[in-house]
Formats: C-alpha cells, sequence, structure tokens
C-alpha cells in the first residue's frame, strides 16, 4: 500500500512530466502556470488512494487522477475572470497576467486536455469513467451558477447554500474518488459508498474552508484573514449569522455586508464580534462534524478490509481538521 | 442510403430533443439559445454521411454527429465574446444577451454536454473516438489563438494563414467526418483517406468563406458585405493582396486596413478595387479548386463502392461553390 506522501510524488512527477506544445505559447504557457501553482492536490490524491483501496497497482489510476486535478485547476482559472480575481495561490490569476481572451481559451483547452488524460484509461473502464466525469463536471458548473446567482440574491438559506457547494465543490470530490475506484476494479456497491464518502468529505471541505477564511491564521494560510467578510460572501458563517440573529442584528448584519465603504479592519472585527455573539463558529464546527462522521461512515461501509482504508480515512481527517 | 434532407430532419429532430435540466436556467438558457438557432448542421452532415458510407445504421452516428454540433456552437459562443461580436445568426450573442460570465460558463457547460453525448458512442468504438474529438478539439483552440494573435502582428503570411485556418477550421470537419467512419465501422485506411477529405474541404470552404464576405450578396448570405474588410482582418483575400501588390499599393492597402476613421463604404469600395486589380478573387477561386479537388481525391482513394459516395460528394460540392 501507498502512504500519501509515497502518492504525492507520483502525482507532482506525472503532473511535471505532462507535456504541452511550445506553439501557440499564449494558449499553453497559462496551463503550465496554472498546474505549476501547485495546491493541494486533493483530488488527485484522493483518485489514488481510492484505487488503491482496491489494487496495489496505483499507477493505472494517475492519469485519470491528474485529469481530475487539471479540470479543478480549469474551473479556477474560469472561476477567477468570472470573480475578478486578481491573484491565485499567491501569484497574478492567468486573466490578470495574460488578459481575459487568453484565460477563457488557455481555460478551454485545459478543459480539453484533462479530457486527453482520461484517453489513458483502461478500455473497458471508459464508459463509466467518462460518465462520471461528465457528470460531476457539469454539476460543478451549475455550482459556479449558483454561487454567482447568490451573489446578487438578498435572500440566501442553509439549504441553498449547502446544496450550492456540493454541487461546486463536493461532487467533485466524490467524482475523484469514484473514479479511482473504478480504476482500481470497485464493484458497483462500494463506488456508491465512495460517492457517498466523496461528497460528504467535500461538504465538510468547503465549510471548514469558511470558518478558515474567518478564524484562521493569515501565517498558516498565506492569505488575509476576513476576505469572505469584506467581500459580503454568502459563506455558511454568513447564512447562519443571519438566521440565527435577532431582527436588529440581522439588520445590521446584512447591512455591513453590503457596506463597501468601511474602513476593513472595522467591518471585519464587527462581523466576527457578531459570529461570536450567536456562536456562528460553533454551528459551522458541528456542521463540519456532521459531514465528517457521514463520510467516515461512509468509508465504514465498504466490502474492503479495515486496514486499506488508513491512508484515505487520514486523508479525510486531515482535511477536515485543517489549519491551512 | 440516406438523403442530406433525410440526415437533416434526423439530426434536427436529435438536436430539438435534446434535453437539459431546468435549473439553474442562466445556465442552460444560452446553451439552448445557441443550439436553436440552427446554421448549416456542417458537421453533423459530415459526421452521419461519413457513417452511412459504411453502415446502413445512421443512428449509431448521431449522438456523436451531434456531440461535434454542440462542441462546434461552444467554440462560437466563446469566440464571440473574444472577439466582442454583437450579433451571431442574426440574433444578440450570448454574451450580449446574458452578460460575459454568464456566458463563458455556460460555454464550458456546453463543452462538457458535447463529451456528454459521445457517451452513447459504442463503447468498444469510444477509445478511438474520444481521441480524434480531443486532438481536433485542442486544434481548434490552438487556430483561435493563432486568429487572435494575427490582429497584433503586422505580417502573416499566406502558409501562417493556411495553418491557422486548417487548425481553427478544417481539423473539426476532419474529424467531425472521422468520427462518423468509426461509428460506421471503418477501417485505418478509409478513416485516414476521410481526415484528408475532411481538411481538404474545410480549407476550401473557409476560403470561400473569405470570398463571400466580399464578394457575397446581402440578400442570400444575411449580413453586411465588407465585414473583414472593415475590421482590417487578416483574411486569404487581404494576405494574397499584401503579397501580390507592389510597393506604393501595398502601402497604401495596409493604410486602408488600418484606418478606422474612413467612411465604411469607401473603405471597402477601396478594397475590392485593390482587389480587383490585383485579381485577388481568382486567386482565392484557384485556392478553394485546388482544395476541393484534393478533398474529393481523397474521397475516391476510399475502399468503398463508388455509388455510396454520391451524397458525401455532393455535399462537398456545395458548400465548396456554396453562395450562402
Amino acid at each position: 500500500m501507498f502512504t500519501k506522501e509515497e502518492l504525492s510524488r507520483i502525482i507532482e512527477e506525472y503532473i511535471r512530466n505532462l507535456e504541452f506544445p511550445a506553439e501557440p505559447d499564449s494558449l499553453y504557457e497559462p496551463i503550465s502556470y496554472s498546474l505549476e501553482s501547485g495546491g493541494k492536490r486533493i483530488r488527485p490524491l484522493l483518485t489514488t488512494m481510492a484505487c488503491n483501496i482496491f489494487d496495489e497497482r496505483v499507477e493505472h489510476s494517475v492519469p485519470c487522477a491528474v485529469a481530475v486535478e487539471v479540470f479543478h485547476n480549469f474551473t479556477l482559472l474560469h472561476d477567477d475572470i468570472m470573480d475578478n480575481a486578481m491573484t491565485r495561490r499567491g501569484k497574478p490569476a492567468v486573466h490578470r497576467r495574460w488578459g481575459g481572451n487568453s484565460a477563457i481559451l488557455s481555460g478551454d483547452a485545459m478543459m480539453i486536455y484533462s479530457y486527453k488524460l482520461l484517453e489513458k484509461a483502461s478500455p473497458n473502464m471508459l464508459p463509466a469513467i467518462l460518465h462520471i466525469f461528465n457528470d460531476v463536471s457539469l454539476k460543478v458548473c451549475e455550482g459556479q451558477q449558483y454561487d454567482m446567482d447568490f451573489g446578487v440574491l438578498e435572500n440566501v438559506s442553509i439549504e441553498e447554500y449547502l446544496k450550492m457547494i456540493e454541487l461546486k465543490t463536493a461532487v467533485l470530490m466524490a467524482g475523484a474518488t469514484v473514479i479511482g475506484a473504478l480504476c482500481g476494479g470497485a464493484g458497483k456497491e462500494d463506488c456508491a459508498h465512495l460517492y457517498t464518502f466523496g461528497t460528504e468529505l467535500g461538504m465538510a471541505f468547503q465549510i471548514r474552508d469558511d470558518i478558515l477564511d474567518s478564524y484562521g491564521s493569515e501565517r498558516t494560510l498565506g492569505k488575509r484573514i476576513g476576505g469572505d467578510i469584506l467581500e459580503g460572501k454568502k459563506t455558511f458563517l454568513a447564512i447562519a449569522a443571519l438566521q440565527a440573529a435577532g431582527e436588529d442584528t440581522r439588520t445590521e448584519f446584512a447591512g455591513l455586508m453590503h457596506n463597501r465603504e468601511m474602513i476593513p479592519e472595522v467591518k471585519i472585527a464587527r462581523a466576527l464580534e457578531i459570529y461570536d455573539h450567536l456562536q456562528i463558529r460553533d454551528k459551522a464546527e458541528e456542521a463540519v462534524e456532521h459531514y465528517t462522521k457521514r463520510a467516515i461512515a461512509a468509508l465504514d461501509a465498504l466490502s474492503a478490509e479495515r486496514s486499506r482504508l488508513e491512508p484515505i480515512r487520514e486523508l479525510a481527517l486531515e482535511l477536515t481538521k485543517r489549519i491551512s
């Protein structure tokens, strides 16, 4: 069995050795740039670990694992255009460096490239892999659309928010995991359990992300705390606060979220005071725990030997408890 | 064997019956809108006709045929953002009607949807079909990048132009044709001939497009003549004119192309005078004929019975001689 560190090395090496044509450079340079910027490589780890539950030969799953990672990075590239984000992982976003048109087109090429990597799947598994890949990819677009729609909506319920993050974040983690299981020869039932595992893990992961944006450490996260509050983003915390608050606090908090003229530090501090007063952090931590438990329960339902589940279980716990 | 009209009906019906989720409507409405707008459906006709050369059951090839059409319409949608085009087929372009962000995201979903249609290919043909689909799709992106790059280049040679249209236009027609042949069970050699056929046809088709933009009839084309000249676009005609002209005319023509302040009618009329003087239209017609001949020769090299080639041969001649 492979450790997380061994799988990380295999994935990084595969990504480093991807070959893109030299020309046209304005098309392919942004792709290499996006993929070099790192990130946690969670999705390809899930793919290879899921494969490794059922099969010792994880190498079968590496191209598909990287396909999911390339697809994920493509979504970040296009999302950054739509959100007009300045930076990504501490470097200028692609559309800031190469312009919007190149970013659109490089993103398109990147998505096609992810499908190109799927060609390396074993032919008898390809129909099932392509099906799940298409299915979750389309859902990611739906999730991004809902996320954009939320920006102009006055009221978003917690249920709507959860549906949005399920589509935008969780199903791709589910897809990554199931594709790995398929590469490893898992049966239908195990795939269904792993789909549940990936989805629940993705939910916990995203709510942890929301918590970290307000309560993380700038040092470990490598970015400023409170960005979501400043932008008035409808996160788990913000929606829970609007829901839990009495009328006066709700009016104040809603006004605060819309206010673009306040001194940033003051806006963040006041929002955090309201969160603390309403015990929003506890509510969010409970939600993370709820989804994490469900993810682990789905793992426990697998037909595989317990010992083979250790790496993926550890990864799940690490991701939901993470501080960066 | 099926006639062009029968195949058109089958394709239109399949497109009309495509089902998209109702929500989020801002994601899926632009996709239906793009696909409803018609167009010539050349690519799916090529796919189904190529299938029909080898197999009477063309229905096998229809989902793949429509996959190529959906992909083609996705490229138009994103190209219209990049070119800041106002209209497409007489209707507002998607990004004008729904905004740039929705156009980016709907385009992404549309591309994924094209891959979803490939799932319906027979499993034993899927690896080959996915491979060719990926290959030509990536080339279309390369072609679009070169086309954008040409906009800011002073000098573009005829060879560079031909390479660009091969990537941007011709290879997708080649891919459409070969995918149909694969669905019909064609062998390797026949596929290679049909790839050549589609490529050469695509070259002839694009140069015909360039000719029509300067010499077509507004009535049959349904758009204003001279758009390429007004924009100073580097078409076959413009590049051939720069190449054929003596120093004085070249300087005048290059200045004319850059001039954005001239009265449109005057600019177009003067460019056409220069084209006529240099016999540019004849040169372009010769190029169309050259590529058409090569396309037909590739058809003639097929192992299939002559009579089965009639519909696709007729389509090719119609497209290269077309007036709209």
